[in-house]
Parts: C-alpha cells; sequence; structure tokens
C-alpha cells in the first residue's frame, strides 16, 4: 500500500486518525485497474508510477480508505476517480465478492503484506477501465503492462508492502498468471 | 435449461449428439444479463421471453452448449451474440470463475436443476449488457426486471428447469437478493 | 448483527469505540456455521437464539470485530469460540475470500444490512462445524435448520438487521437456495 | 493433467471416449489436496508423484473426468480416493464454486493448459485432506510441500499441462503465493 496522502476531507481529524491507526483495523479498498478485450480476456495491467524524496521508483495499484457512511463500491470510484481521472471509465464489479482479502500489518511476516502507518485489511477487486486515464495527485504516470511484464521480478520489486504478491493473486485470478 | 436447438454448426451430428447426451455430462454455459449503474450495482436483470407451442409463457437465461476447441468466454459471447443481437455490447467477466456451477440432471430432485434431454453442467456468470439487445431465434422479447420482480413467485414459476432457483443465486452472489 | 457486548478485550476503551463508531467503518466478521454431510454437501445451518429484554426472540450468525493486529482468520475463530464453545471444531476456509461482503450501515435502506449503532462492513463466511457446540455468552442456544427451513419467512423474520439476506446468500452461494 | 487411466468403469466404451473425445469437450475436476493449521491456513500442497516409461519424474494435482448422472462432488471423492487411498478424509468445500476453470486445449498457447488427447474443461478445487494419504494406482507416491516449494521452478518444471500454473493459482486463492 503505497504511502498516500487522503486528499479528500474525511471524518476524522489527522490526529484522530493517527490515534484510531493505533487500535483499530482500518478498512481499505485495492483496485487493480485492467484493459480487457472484446472477449474480456484481461490484455494490460495499469501501475501507477511514483519517484520517492530519494529518487526511487515505485509502482502501486489504486488503494485508499473507505469512509464512514460510505458503501465500498463508492469508495473504490472515488480511489479510481482520483487516481485515474474523471474519464477513465472504470467498471466496478456487480458482486462485491472480493477476488481477496489482503490484511496489511504493521508487524512484518504475519502475511505477505506490510504497512508501517497501520493494520489495514483491504477489499481487492479487478476493474477494467475502458477510458482515458490521466493520473492526478502524486502519480507521475499510469503505465500499462502485459500480465508477463507485471508478474515479473523486475516490477514486483518495484512494489512495495506486498503489493506485487496482491498483483499475482489478481492475475491468477483472472487466469493471467504464467 | 430451455429447449434450446443449436443452430450454429457443432462438431457433433444430431443423432451422435443425441448419443453422447446418454452417455456423457455436457458442458455449458449460463448467463445471467444485467443492466448495472454507474457504480455497478445491478438495477435490472434480462430474461428471454418463449412461448411454447401449448401456449404456455416461459422466462429463460442465456444458455447454451461449450463446442469443442472453443473458449469458455468464446462460448458465452456465442450465446449472447444468439440471443441477444449483435449490439447488445456484453461485458464478459475478466475472471473466469462462475459465480456457481448448476448441475441438470436428467433424473429431478439430485440438485434443484432438471434438463429432461441430457445431464448437462453448467459454468454459471453474471454479464452486464450496454447496448441495445434485440431477442433473436426463438424467443419473443427479451423482458428487463428488477431485482425484486425477478425473485417474485410470479417469475420464479415461469423459468423452468431451476433456472428460476440459479436466478436468486445470481442475484445472491451481487448482493440484490431481498 | 445481533447486539453483542465484546467481552474479549479490545484495544479500545468503550467511548473510545463509541467515538470511532461515529466516524469510520468497522471492520467484522460474520461466519455462518454450517454441517455437511461426507460429500461436502450441507446439510443444515446453526442459528444463535437470543431472548431479548422485551421477551423477543431473535435469531443470528456468528458475528463480531476484528481486533487491532488481528487476522481475520483468528477473529473468526475468536468469535466462533466465543459463540459456540471450545468443542464446535470449526473449520475456517483456506482461502481468505469471502463469499460477500455485507455493509451494515447506521442508516436503513442503503443496503439490505442495518446496524443502529454503527457504520460496518463484515466479510461473511460459511464454516462448517464438525464438533458439539454448546453456546455461551448471552444466547440460550444454537439451533439447527435445514436450508429449507433456514429460508422459510419464519426464521427469516426472526433474523434482525439483514441477517436473514445475509443467511440466503450463504444458502445461496452453497447450491441449497430453493 | 496427466496421463491418467480411467479405471473406474464409465458410460462409455474406450473407441467411444476416443470418438467423442475428438468432438465435445470433456468435463473434468481437479483437486488441489492441501494440509491446513487449526485456523485453517494452508501449510502444505500434496503432488502425486510419477515416473514415466522414460524414467522421468512428473508431479500431477488429482485430476480425472465427470462420468454420466454424477455430480461434480462425487467425482471429486472419486478421484481423492483413487488417488490418495480410503483413509485421507477430504474435506470437499461445501461451496460448489471453484476458484477456477482450467480449459486445457489439444492446441497449445491458447490457454496456459494443455492436453495433447483432448479439450477438456476442468472445475478446480481446494480440498483440505486431514487423514492419511496412500497413493494407489499409478502414483508412486503422495509427496508435501510448502507453499514456496510448491511455486518454486524445480516443482514447476515437473508439472506437465500447465498445472504448475493451475497450483499457482491456487497458491494465490488461499494467500500463500509469495
Amino acid at each position: 500500500m503505497a504511502d498516500i496522502t487522503e486528499t479528500t476531507p474525511g471524518w476524522l481529524a489527522p490526529d484522530e486518525l493517527e490515534l484510531t491507526r493505533a487500535r483499530m483495523p482500518i478498512l481499505y479498498v485495492d483496485a487493480v485497474p485492467v484493459r480487457v478485450d472484446d472477449s474480456g480476456e484481461v490484455t494490460h495491467i495499469g501501475l501507477l508510477l511514483r519517484i520517492g524524496p530519494d529518487g526511487k521508483v515505485s509502482r502501486a495499484l489504486v488503494s485508499g480508505r473507505v469512509l464512514h457512511h460510505e458503501r465500498v463500491r463508492d469508495a473504490l470510484l472515488r480511489h479510481l476517480e482520483k487516481d485515474l481521472g474523471p474519464v477513465a471509465l472504470p467498471r466496478v464489479p456487480a458482486s462485491p465478492q472480493p477476488f481477496t482479502i489482503a490484511e496489511y500489518f504493521p508487524t512484518q511476516g504475519i502475511t505477505p503484506y506490510h504497512d508501517p502507518r497501520q493494520h489495514a485489511v483491504s477489499l481487492a477487486y479487478i476493474v477494467p477501465v475502458a477510458g482515458d486515464c490521466r493520473p492526478r495527485q502524486d502519480a507521475l504516470d499510469l503505465v500499462w503492462f502485459s500480465p508477463q511484464e507485471a508478474s515479473s521480478p523486475l516490477v514486483q520489486q518495484e512494489m512495495p508492502g506486498g503489493q506485487g504478491v496482491l498483483l499475482k493473486q489478481a492475475l491468477a485470478h483472472v487466469g493471467c498468471l504464467s
């Protein structure tokens, strides 16, 4: 889970969020943006490109908190629009069943996922995106990878916090893991 | 499973198909056509309307065989185009995981599904349809129902062979069963 | 979601929990205890029986919060042991993928689920239980129902907060909804 | 899909099966036998060890045809007993929803799965096994691997026909793919 600053006003002041993060699991959504062909088969996976203060390249899925009184599918739409822009045309799945649950612990090694800031439990969805993606916020770019490229060690090592594993789980779920 | 005549040329002559039906489970796909809103939530379910030789109304899902050397997603597309016309714009799911398996037995009571002609095992998918549906073949019409209407006794009793149960399973999977 | 008092010490004092409940979605798990036959088919569903202060009978699934730094599967085990006793021998599924997500809102009508206390998002699992169940805490009894009984109007109306709908979704998922 | 001889009497004579294999997709089941800990987490994966006429080692999942008038869960049980012996105590999942569909084509490259004999479509399930496994038939042994070992190149290259990919999909589904 990349180091995303929530810019959408939430229901918690920053210090309250910090306090709660130390006491409760925080509910997240992770979305894997994909391009599909006419038969619905995944052809490409979109990853956000970020460059850290130290110049280090990292890649991330679309990810963020679910707010109080917000439906999971509205949280997905909000984060997709925030990260991919207003004309990405994401198709949030009809079923609320996530393809997996990613449990990000502040302690490493309990699960494949890690978030030093908090214990976050994320509902993970694959979201076909039909429109034009224009990353906003702190992402430099959205880069489309073939399934082979996405599961390559090169891309995997650029995905911190276990999101590379989550990406491989998504590829496995859509039958594109080689 | 409605009494559909396969018009697409298959790899089996009719008498060979009859012979095989008595010896092997036949692989089918069932598609539940749905309309979704911008957040992906199902608003309507499309059911094919047929009138039997005795004037009896029946409603059916999109359903049919998978042919030799045909991918499951291509079989879905073929049957959707056959039943909904060429501009229905179906969005076959990215994942090959069906929401359930419907086992239609020639003997009643083994499962909720029944097909007097054969033992068919059907992979069932929910398929959002964005375009204009123009039923072809032996269906008179495609009628859109709200989730409430679709699970009502009135509609359920018009769906033979257990397809009413399969429809309710689809509604449950998308979180629209009341 | 029944009115369960958390007796396991959590990481939040009661007043802090109240404060957080007004600000954040709270992560829950729902478990549907089932008996299965040798082929894995569900034969019975277990529901907790409670009698309210007004003498009103209600039935509930096993349900409760996920605590800070607790894995989802450990939360499931903890609530199953709390509600079914120490020798129930629950078989928590190998896959973390829930069969659905139940979004309980404090406002009615947004989803089929409702919890006046809070916005809770619950990961729902079907859990075969092989051992002897001895309800503890505030439940009087655990009663086993056939799939037909469990989806009957009689049982459904005794399940508040939309848990009857969640139960029907579970039955649909295991192929036992008639 | 390993080269398994069906010893259970089927409804097709061998030459009829050959004929049908050239004309229809054949319905299969694939089972991934796993050991789980008390919390349901997968600790080991069981693979059948076979040695070919040329002395070549290969490893396989439990796999085989679904017969006419046989339920999918009964086919799973039959193949599990055939390959793991009578006291393996397999726990066939309560839900008929497979974690994926593996489409084995006689032509290579259409999907990750390949079977030179036929077009087989396999419903794939993860099956916890609690008892003692004693391979029968043509398998020499059942060997238990950790999730890390099972997805290693060494094991993967010993699994023909794309079953290594299917195994990785199973590991992804249970959250054990690293």
